[in-house]
């Protein structure tokens, strides 16, 4: 047993945290707020409440709101540029993970020379090495989803090529994240199921990766543990603040799990589908992918899928053994019923059938490390045989 | 549920870890290494790979080699003038508890004025606010017991007036810390299981106490867990590097546990009996306390005993409701049988029965804060029957 550990961000967990920003120290003196395009976050007046936080503290602030749901290389290019221009001395990322992860890329990119592809590992990246630490990150997150706020991990998509690529690195941890839930009432139905779904995916592949340690795997078990309980309530109702709060918890673990053991291929399948299809929301493609994919692991890998089928509050005793691993996928399918987020069809977002092949191949170029730490290595035919049953 | 969570120590953990620190960037060019007087450090080689390291990295070094089991105020003035003086721009902490945490204690007074008391809270302390940050701080730590190697406290004694008191803030958080198991194998049993149980102790109040959070408890949980199944295996077999490990790894938990939520009054006792009884080793003064000290928790506050028990094996489902939370009891009084420290008395190390109302009052008076976060609120009164029931 060896590994390294390291979260080094501070978190601000709970209803009504964003308020306690305010007795903080910020890392910097002039912000650059990255918000997405969806104008939201003005809505629901959590811009506001930002800024008079900064305004109370002597900072300074530029606005950067063009993020994307599928947030791309572009509005990361552009964000640092602004970044520089304005002489920006940290970045703050308001929203969603599209927003926090655009903000970790521009503050990579406000710092460094070149593009930003130019540090990318993977596809047509050129893996240089990063001459720079990155500006300081601040995240404040208002959904439950990616668990960006807990890792240094940021997904941008490269438009061109349709490649979409995970990146980061010890200085893209934020140095201070608000998980707040009251922020996350408004966020509607499906995507609260979606964005949950992301969630539990990050603890179920950091459980069965290769890499895993016995610190990640209590974050694992924990955060599946509240998903299986929490998210159906969530998402029958978005303004229980309990389960709310439960269930950003789930999300701040599932990013101590990223950040202590790693997503699997599981992940490169998604983003093959959502780069290539960028209206389709990442959880929702984790979603069609995750009863195929879970139930091979379930039997070419099944050690560690008992435990996982315990933490979603199956009754294993009551179980002969060669059964138990595929109680968990059972139960996932269950989950995903009493979410409504069982119907979901690559169909429906235009995906074809005869894509898959590319798509397959696409996420073995693109983001080929994560199979890598698959507890079982999947060759190009398997990787499409998942895919294609996964297929609706 | 609302907490802050910060422990942004960098942690190199498992056997054979040392030499991967020769992989890391260090915090500065000279550091004031502190070790302990006792001599094993050297003995055992450790201080020599360490320099072999430090100059591979072309980083200076002075050794600072006077510290006690019950590390003193003393020391901390004298380290932090060499310190200084030798112009060291960080600190390394090479040892058990004492001294990694007067090395912590050391990196405050190398940047700031006056006395270390100056900046204590409690006793005789000043509470003034501590205008520097502390040098940067590396733990390398030979023992498995105070955690210190992932929280930010340290624990010093000022002779002159029997206070023991903790203190920390969020400089003196290790940035990077080793633990590595195979430094641990040469321990003595009693020692061994000495530093396990405040290990323990070190969970199981920060599971009690009224500010532990969802992340403490699992952290807590896993702690117990492994001690109750791998202490007595040390005890038995020091050489057994696989018990060592997953100590090792319940002590760093039991550290995330103190950085997370907090020590309680079980450890304002023991600091008073070991301040005025400094050859009294801190975890056998934990171990003469616990007995008393938990039966009158599990009969005034149990609701957090049944889980307790649980991780340390028992099986509650084959018990009465009632006697649940007295199962922890048992459990633990059987653990320091089976790891051979039930024995211990305070009679032996001079403690005389007639001191204990004035040794409770040092309790409630250097380290009172720990007495508001129990989960029933100790009288004096209270501190003294417990005190007393523990007295042997």
């Amino acid at each position: 047993m060896k590994f390294n550990y390291y979260m080094p961000t501070k978190i601000l967990f709970g209803p009504g945290k964003l308020n306690a920003l305010a007795e903080e120290v910020l890392p910097g003196k002039k912000a650059l707020i990255v918000i997405s395009s969806g104008g939201s976050i003005r809505k629901n007046g959590y811009l506001d409440r930002l800024i008079t936080i900064l305004h109370n503290q002597d900072v300074d602030y530029v606005v950067f709101d063009k993020i994307l749901p599928n947030p791309v290389k572009a509005h990361v290019m552009e964000g640092a540029a602004l970044a520089k221009e304005e002489k920006c001395d940290f970045v703050i990322g308001l929203g969603g993970g599209s927003s926090i992860d655009s903000a970790k890329s521009i503050a990579v990119m406000a710092k460094n020379p070149g593009d930003y592809w130019d540090y990318i590992s993977g596809g047509s990246g050129k893996s240089l090495p990063v001459p720079n630490p990155a500006l300081p990150i601040v995240a404040i997150t208002t959904t439950a989803g990616t668990g960006t706020e807990a890792d240094p991990w940021t997904v941008i998509t490269k438009e061109e090529t349709n490649e979409k690529i995970g990146f980061g690195n010890e200085s893209t941890f934020p140095v201070l994240s608000v998980v707040d839930p009251e922020l996350m009432i408004t966020v509607p139905k499906h995507l609260t199921a979606y964005q949950g779904f992301d969630a539990l995916f990050h603890a179920t592949e950091g459980y069965i990766a290769n890499i895993a340690t016995p610190i990640s795997d209590a974050y694992a078990l924990k955060s599946i543990e509240l998903i299986a309980k929490y998210l159906p309530i969530c998402v029958q109702d978005g303004t229980n603040i309990e389960a709310r709060t439960q269930v950003a918890l789930a999300n701040t673990l599932s990013g101590f799990v990223e950040s202590t053991s790693s997503c699997t291929s599981e992940h490169s399948m998604e983003h093959a589908l959502s780069a290539f299809y960028p209206d389709l929301p990442h959880g929702a493609g984790l979603i069609m992918l995750s009863e195929a994919y879970y139930t091979f692991f379930a039997s070419n890998a099944p050690e560690r899928f008992t435990a996982m089928a315990q933490a979603m509050g199956v009754d294993i005793e009551t179980l002969p053994e060669e059964d138990r691993p595929m109680s968990f996928v059972k139960a996932l399918v269950k989950l995903q019923e009493d979410c409504q987020v069982s119907d979901l069809k690559m169909s429906d977002y235009g995906i074809k059938k005869e894509e898959i092949p590319s798509l397959a191949e696409n996420a073995h170029n693109t983001m080929g490390g994560l199979f890598e730490l698959d507890c079982y290595t999947l060759s190009l035919e398997e990787t499409i045989e998942i895919m294609t049953k996964a297929y609706k």
